[in-house]
């Protein structure tokens, strides 16, 4: 399976909207809960940021998820 | 499930490795593979960088592995 650069930070951008949503949050909220700036938060859903592992780790903790299923598109949740 | 924020660059740094030797791939082999530099896939096992997505794309496409497969700790391969 061949995974274009890009794609990387399209799905992430595309599941920590989904999984923010599937929670009923507002960017605040998920901004609140992970500890990053709220406009830095809308950035990582616009694909505009090379996002690192840390900061990944930090938003799957707020969402209460595991690094594989933050990256599973299967799971809704 | 708490997942501290060192936690995903350890899970990445483990897995990186785990699935290099996998294959039966020198450092050298994944680095060539990957476009990254030998002495970063060595910093990448050590846990030594916060490594963006766009790098964890390149080493999962290199690895023709998907992201979900990358972080999931379950598959030796």
């Amino acid at each position: 399976m061949a995974l274009k650069e890009r794609e990387g930070r399209d799905t992430l951008a595309r599941r920590i909207r989904e999984l923010r949503l599937a929670r009923g949050w507002a960017q605040d909220r998920l901004a609140e809960e992970s500890g990053l700036h709220r406009t830095y938060i809308g950035a990582i859903e616009r694909s505009e940021h090379n996002v690192g592992i840390d900061t990944i780790a930090k938003l799957a903790n707020a969402l209460k998820i595991s690094l594989k299923d933050l990256f599973d598109e299967s799971k809704s949740k």
